[in-house]
Order: C-alpha cells, then sequence, then structure tokens
C-alpha cells in the first residue's frame, strides 16, 4: 500500500459490522484513507497482536477498535501502539452495554483509550477525523462543513415545527 | 524448574498483591507448586504474552490471574492457554470492583475465565485446588479436611453464642 | 452406570433448558460423559440436596448449574462438594441477569463457584473440558483443534471483509 | 423447650452479629421466643438444613434469616418450611449490600421470601412481631404502644426544632 | 361484610391488573377471603388513606400492595396500619423495576414492608397464605399440598427429560 | 409577540417531539401560552445560547427542556436564566435513560434544574402549571379541576373492579 | 402567623437536619419567609397529611421536602397539594442515595415532584427562590445578585490560578 | 503569547485541582504548552463560552476538561470547536462518578467526547500527547521512552517480587 494509512479500524467479530460500517461511512464522506478488519484479541490472539504491531511500522495515525461484552480490543491495541486508540463499547444483549463501556474506559494509568458513547461508531469516527485535521487544513475545513450541515439540520427542522406545529409534524 | 508447576499466579500491578497473596498462602497450606508473577498486559504486553506463551510448555494446570478496572490480564491469558484460567475481579476505588467483575465475567463464547468473587482471592486458590484434585486424591483429603474447619468454625461459633448470648458474644 | 460420569450439568427449570442445552452439546461434540437434570434447590430441595451428594459417590469431576433470579443452586451444590462446580447466570427478565450474576458469583470465602457469563453456556462446557483436559491428552488436542477452528472462523470473516468490503457483506 | 418457639433467628455469620443482634433486642422488648443461632448453608449445609427442618417439627412461627453476598440463607430455610421467612440483606464491602438484596428478594414463584431493607434487622423483628400480633392481641398492643412511640418521637423531635430553631438543634 | 375479611388487595393503577390478578387467583385457590381495590396514594390520597384506616377496624390480616415506580402505596399502608403489610414492585418502563423496589423495600426503621421479587404478585399471595397458615392448620395443610406439587412439577420435568433428552424436550 | 410568554419549551431533536408533545398538550389544555423549538445546545451552540439569553428578554416565567444521553440542555438553560428551568430525562436507547437522569439532576451547587421522571413530559408541563398557578388563581382553580379528575378516574376504574371482578375487567 | 409563608420545609428525621439547613440558610439570606418541619409520613401519618393540608389554607407557595431511602415524603406532599413540590434526595447509607433518587424522581403522571441533586438541599432552595421570583422583582435582583456572585468566585479562583500556578494554588 | 499553545486544560471547580494537576504534570514533563483554566460552564457560561471559542482563533490542537455530577463542560467545548476535546470524568461524592462518566461519554452523535478513566486525568494527558506526537517524532519518542519505562517498573517490582517473595515484598 503506498498511500499513507491513516485510521486502523477493528472489531472483533463480524456481528459488529452494522455499527463499525458506520465508521467507514464517514471516513469515505471525509476521504481518509483506512484500513478495516475483524480481529479477536480472545479468539485469534497472534493474528491481532501481529496486526497491532504491524500498525506501527504502517505509522498509522489512529486506530479504532470496537468491541462488546469483556471488551479488551482497544486495551490491548493502546497497549502495544504510541498512536492515539479510539474504543466503541457496543450495545451487549445483556447487560446493555455496560460491561463494554466499563471494559473499555476504565483503563488502568499509563495507557487510555479514547471511549465514545455505547453504540457511538459515527462519533468515533468524527473524532478521528479532529485528530487527523490538526494538521490538515483541509480536514479541518470539512469537519466545519460538517458541524454546519449538523446545525442547519437542526434548525431546519426547528422551523419546520415553527411552521406546522407540534400536531402536524 | 524440575518440579511439576500446577499453578501460575499473576496480577497486573504490586497494588493487588495484599489480595493476591491470599491465593499463594492457601497453595502454600495445600503444598501446591506455583509461580507468582507481576505482569501487565496493558504496560508489558510482550512480557506478559511470552509468559502466558510459556505456561503452554511448563505444562501449568491452572492460571489465576487477578485485575482491577478493565481488566483483560485473565482474559488474554485464557486466549492463549487451554487450561483453566481462574479471574479475581479486583476492587477498584471508583466503581467498587463492578467494572472489574463486568471486564472478566462477560467473556466472549469460546473463551470462558472461570471468575470468582470481587477480591475473592482465596476462593480463586480453593477453586484451583478443587480443578487439580480431581486427579489427585490426597488434594481431595486436604479439601475434605478444609471443608471439616470451615464447618468446625461454625459450629464453633454457634456454641459460643448459644453460650454466653448474643450480648456478651 | 458403568461408565465414568465426567460431568454433571443441574438446571432450576426447564425454561433455562434452550440455554444449558448448548452445554450437552458442546460435550456430545467433545465426547464427555455426563447427565443433564432439571432440579430447584428452591421447589425440590430434599431430592436436589441427595443428588448433590449422590454425585459425591459417583467421583463426578466437575458440575455446572446453571439459574436465574436469586439464583441459589450452584452455590448449594458447591457447599456440598468437593469438586470444582461451574455457575452459569441465566438472563432474567426484569434485572437482565444482574441478579443471577450476583447470586452465583459473590460467594462466601471457602465455597467457590467458577461464574461464566451470563447466559454463557457453551463458555461453561468449555471450561469443564479445559478442567477435565488436565489429565487428558486427548481432550487437550481436541481443544486445540477447538481453538484453532476459533482462530480460522474469524480469518475467514476478515478475508471475506477484505474480499468483498463492509457494503457487500 | 417446654414453651413454643416463636422466631427462629439465623445468621450465615458471626461477623453478622452486630446487625442482626437488632432482631433480638426487638424481640426481647416484645417478650416473644425466640431462638438465634449461627449457621451457614454454604460452610455447613446438612446442619443448616436439618435445623431448617427441625423448625417444622417445633411449628416456629416466622423465621428471620440475615446474609450477605451471595445469600443464600434465607431462600434455603423457605425451600424447606411453609411458616414465613424474612431475609435481611446484610451490607457488603464490595457491593454495597446489591448483591445481598437482589441473592434474597429475587426469588422464584413458589417460594417467597419476605425481604426488608439492606441491614433492615430491626424491621425484620417488626415485621415478625405484627405476623404473630395477628393472632394474639396482647402483641398488637404492644405493636400500637410502639407506634405510638415512634410517632411521639418524631413529634418531640419537631418541638425541638420549633423552640430552639435549626441553627441552635 | 359478615365474613372476616382476610387479606386487602392494593395497586396503584388498573394498568397493575395483569400482574396483581395473580394474587387473587391464587387466594381464590386457598380459598381465602379477600377485597381487591385499585387506590392511588398519590392520584386520591384521601380515598387510599380512609381505606387504609378502614383495614384497622376490619381486623385484615395481611395487606398486599403493588406499585410502580416511586412506589409509595405499600409504604403508606404499612404507615397507618399494625398488621404485615406485602409489596409488591411492579415492573416499570424506564428503569426495569429498579426503582419500584427500591422505593418499597428500602423503609425506613419502624415500618418495614415485606419485598417480593419484581412482578412477584404469585409469591405475595404465598407469603400471606403462609402468614394466615400460622394459625390455621387448614390453610398449613393446602401450603404442604402446594409445595408437594411444586415439588411433582420439577421431577415431572426432569423425567422427561431423562426420558426423551434435551434434543426432544 | 404581543402576548406575554408563560412557557418555552426546548428539545434537542426532533425524535423527542413524540415524548415532549406531551408537554404541549397540557399548556393547551390549561390555556398556558408557550413556544416550543428544536435547539441542540451540541449541534448548534450558538443558537441554544442566544435562544436562552431571549428568553430572559421575553420574561419568559418557565423552562422546560428535554433531552437524552449526555443531556446537557436543561442545565446550560439553567445557566443562562434565573427563571426555573424544568429538565425532562429522555428514555436512551443503550442505558434505559439513566445517562439522561444523572446527566439532568445531579447539577452542581447554585443552578438547580427541576427533574422530573425519565419521559415524564406530561408532569413537566403539569409542574410548570404549577409554578404558573402560584400567582394565578384562575390556573390554580384548573388545577384544582385536573386533580380531581384524576381522583375520579381511579374511583371509577375501582368501581369498575368491584363490579365486574378481576377476571371480567 | 400574620405574614404570609412562602416556602414550607420539611424533613422525616432530624438526622436529615445538616443538609436541609442548607435550605433554611439560603431563605434567611434571600429574607423568604418560611417554616421548617420534622415530620415522618411513615412514623406520625396523621400529622404529617394534616400538615400538608394545612399548607393548602395557608397558601404556602412552595414545599420542599427532603427524604432518604423509600423516600415516600415529598410525594405524598405533592399528592395532597397543588402548589409546586421540590424533592431533595438524602444520601443513604447503603445505597449512596440511589434508593432515594429513585423514590423521588419516578413519579407517576399526574403528580410531578421537582426533583434536584443527591443532597442537594441549597439547590432545592434556589429554585424555591426562582420559583417566588417569577412574581417579584425583588427577588428576582437578589437572584442576578447571587449568579453574578457564583460568576465571580469561579473568576477569582481562575484567577488565582493564573496567577500562583496550580503547583502553589 | 507568540509560542503556539498546544493544549487547553479546563476545570470546572478548583476542587477539581488535586486531580486536574496530573494533567499539567504530565504536559510539563513532555514540555508540551499548555493554559490551564477554572472556568464553569454553569457558574459563568459567558466566560465559558467565549473561552471556548477563543480557542479556535488559537488553534489549539487538544482541549483536555475534567468535570464531575452533571459534567457539561467537555460536551459544550466539543460543540464550540473542531479539535478533539478529552473528557475527565471527575469522581463524586455521592454517585461514585458515574453520573460524571454517563454525562460526559454519552455524547449524542455528531459531537464526540474522547472519554478517559473516572478521575483518569493521567491518561487525558497521555492520549492528548500521543494525539500532537502523531505529527511530531520528537513527542513520539518521549512516548515510547514513557511506555518503555512503564514496562521496566513492571519488571522491577516483578523481579522483587521473584526476589523476596510474596510475604516480604
Amino acid at each position: 500500500m503506498d498511500k499513507q494509512l491513516d485510521v486502523a479500524i477493528i472489531m472483533g467479530s463480524d456481528s459488529d459490522l452494522p455499527i463499525m460500517s458506520e465508521v467507514a461511512k464517514f471516513l469515505d464522506d471525509m476521504k481518509i484513507c483506512y484500513e478495516m478488519k475483524i480481529l479477536s484479541v480472545h479468539r485469534c490472539p497472534d493474528e491481532a497482536i501481529d496486526y497491532a504491531k504491524s500498525l506501527k511500522e504502517k505509522n498509522v495515525k489512529v486506530i479504532i477498535a470496537g468491541a462488546g461484552g469483556a471488551a479488551h480490543l482497544p486495551g490491548i491495541f493502546a497497549a502495544i501502539n504510541i498512536c492515539p486508540v479510539i474504543g466503541i463499547p457496543i450495545h451487549s444483549k445483556t447487560l446493555n452495554g455496560i460491561d463494554s463501556l466499563y471494559s473499555i474506559v476504565q483503563m488502568p494509568t499509563g495507557i487510555p483509550v479514547a471511549t465514545v458513547a455505547i453504540n457511538g461508531a459515527k462519533n468515533a469516527a468524527i473524532l478521528a477525523t479532529q485528530i487527523i485535521g490538526i494538521a490538515d487544513e483541509n480536514i479541518r475545513n470539512k469537519l466545519l462543513d460538517f458541524k454546519s450541515n449538523l446545525k442547519d439540520g437542526v434548525i431546519k427542522k426547528d422551523s419546520r415545527l415553527q411552521d406546522v406545529g407540534y400536531k402536524n409534524y
């Protein structure tokens, strides 16, 4: 791969793909170069750790890892790399994602994981874009556009509410 | 090491040692051969993973791992080994050990961790002893003695209560 | 029963059978000899306790007990036996299985229950197999195969993702 | 024992005695006949179950059982007896007594345990007294006195507040 | 009403009726005389309090009150009466009944509410029957029958499991 | 706007409109003058803050703000205004609205938000009406009517229960 | 009492006085006329309900009620009155005030309680002042002063931080 | 200020300073240029928002905001800026920091906050350093040193454990 890899997206299972796809979609929109992998630190630890180490050589800028339940994937990638790692707690069937959230956010001193909301895949992508944008004015301009669109979306909804009233919205 | 290693005890930080020492004390009483290591899967992942792999060659029978917060140590050892791994959720300052418990017990299908109570280090040692005892009648007899002593302890306390009454206990 | 009984599987109600069947399926695959019983320590305490005691004479190696709500079954079997007892917290309607988990994992010192994830029946079976495998190289080889298949499953999914991309997965 | 036994008080450990003594104190005040036992369903299951069965023959009216953590004592006594069983969740070190509460209150259909507040030993005694009072006007009169004193206590405190003001209370 | 009223069943809303009907059904089976009322301490406090006071004159033996959310009904009936009050925490839409449970079980010293499981209406009825049974051998015999049927139900299910196996159950 | 604005209703997203409409409906019934806006303090902070400040000049009496997840809207409006702000925690998909509740109710000293139940939009409207009613006897009379209707509704349901019994209700 | 009573402050026990005194202190500062009572809806229900009704005749503007555990006091006062009722969840020993919070905030539709943070007594007083201030410019000016002082306090602290640095703060 | 500002550290109250100082200490060690401010979005919203906007002009790279309870500070700074915002949930007295965590991490789509552990101030600083290090090899080398020291610290502790044993550690 000649092009610089900016973001690595990792998930522990393809059952997380519907959520994790939102990361890819946003990075596609931002034209940020990424790789996306299904790799379980529990089911294929060697492959996961080898991949984590390979990211050092590829000078990846940001790692985004999503996992549910006893969610160890983001923490292990953070242990191996010195680039920022963003963790997405995936909503779990039995404990509503509280297990995923605690397993990801409560990292010990020395090894942070930048945690977003439960199922907050799009926000993870935005955060990665913000991080990359620090050194890239073009990206920052795209983020300003995105923020502007966010604002316009709310204002348009409010206008509609003022026009038609709550009963006809 | 000529003697067969039965149990490996691992903790992520020496702050866990006061709790984890209860494991060693019980195994000492049971004359079960063990190794005890401080090894963080977050702070020294290579060393932790190398050690986890070395346990395969040593034919260790049971692994006992204690960790707090986003507690990944037991899960990673379970990912690498096929012997039973017992996890001890260490009581954490901010979330009362609920984070440790969820991070250890909610393992994905395929990679179990045998979880005991928060700070349940002695019970982890007893469980390891029970596991080893399956193939060792001598150990089973020691467990019967231990159970008998447990019983006697309660009965003695009850006798004292019957003798002196609750006001003078 | 002439053949050595390796595992006893107990559940408190037949409503737990869809989950508990996963234990039997895995042990079937591993060709491990087991018994499966519906026995409630609350609804038929005498029968449950008699059965728990009978397991001592049968030299059962591992007990697997699943229960939901105020889940006392695993703890009572652990009180009576000295073999390892694995507890499966069954997901409950009102409290998402947190009640089951706490009732099983928070055992007092002296009487451990090896707790797996909420509804983690297959992991309970794997854990029992790992325990039995300590003294049985044939079983250990099967576990290595199982672990290898787990790994291959993830790698195959990742290959497919690399081939077709997230939009066509 | 010639005198009719009204209440059996059971606790799993003498560490629960400071809380459980409040039961005895209230029953002493009410002149209700009781027995108090330290008996663990986990550490001495045979003795606990034998005692539970003996209560049937003694025609005990109410059983009060206190336990902490994976608190199985009240549920097992309820399984064996048909008299009402009152459960007291004892405050636990790691989970604030939520584990004790869920283990006691979330009993399956068919086997109720009348649960009071965490550490609510005095309320357990009052509830037992209310139950006994249904068929005993003398006891009911004592309960009316008790309730009247409760009321007077609050009114006296309010009078003092009105007299001295909040700054001097 | 010439016949002695044994149990008063109260609920805060008719949305609780599907759950609370289980109380009536069990008491019908036990031929225990009861009244059933919809009365909200929040929406019609005067009527609720008047009814609570009327129960004193009717010498009702047991009060069963079910409520959800900020569930104050059982506590207020307990404040006014000296007979035992059983509280049923009704499962709530937003907080899974944890709000109902805490609002009912965590009563202050002096005013106990005998709390059963979330949605545990049948257990509330059984508990009331146990309380009434203390002074009524006929009721106790019915409870022994009920317990015997509970046991037979489990044993029959287990027999079926032994006969047909888990795959055909 | 010539007419005095009494209440401002704000929500962070039109996905909250089905819940927040209950506020408008109740205020319509009470003939209380209100404005309703979709305004996100996260997506359009300038517009939200400008609107919050405009309410000072309009002498709005009460602000009602609903938000879910990390729900900051009510708190920011409370920071900017000195009129009472009522916060409605909207039920969230992943954490059942506990996140919304804690984000709204746990305000720091100096800046209160009057918090109602999760999804308690109608109660927010009633509370606003009560606040406005302090200085408006006409409104107070409507509230007395509303309370009277609440009471009648319960009493009618109870009458029906007494008439047809629980089986035919 | 000739002077118009603006606020009634009620607490269930004098153990809540250290927290509830903050309400009185703030109202003293604001020169708002109040009454303060210790009155338990559980221990002296008649007195509590009589007092709640008396507030209707006194035309009290706002009721502030603090309670812990199964905290029913604010809800019952809200049931009886049509003025706004502010509830203060008092921190409880065993459940950190979560029981108090849920018991107060999760009121049923029709009967709101304006809930503030756990132990948020001062905020309850500020909220009452804001409510009274709607119709009283003098009070609104005091609130503007209070808000201004809040702001100045933060700015002064920040200035000190800028002056001395974090090491000498 | 001629020098480029890399990080802005903001806290809502000087009571958070003991925790937030760890951010400054780490950035001092890394020789990263920062500003540190006490600014409450609740107590001085204008100043907080003005400062948040000023950071856009200063081209600050990363914002670190710590707050407790209903913690809105990080979210508001994220709403106004397009650089990454790191949130530190400060441990709260009544709810153990769960309120702070949920208020910070559960941000709506579009406005991420990179959340670290409760009281995880040092990890916030490390994460900011990692983000800045993407475009700065010198910083990356310092992070490699830091990670190496972390590793050495654990290995040294383990060596000591192997030397002196757990009893003399």
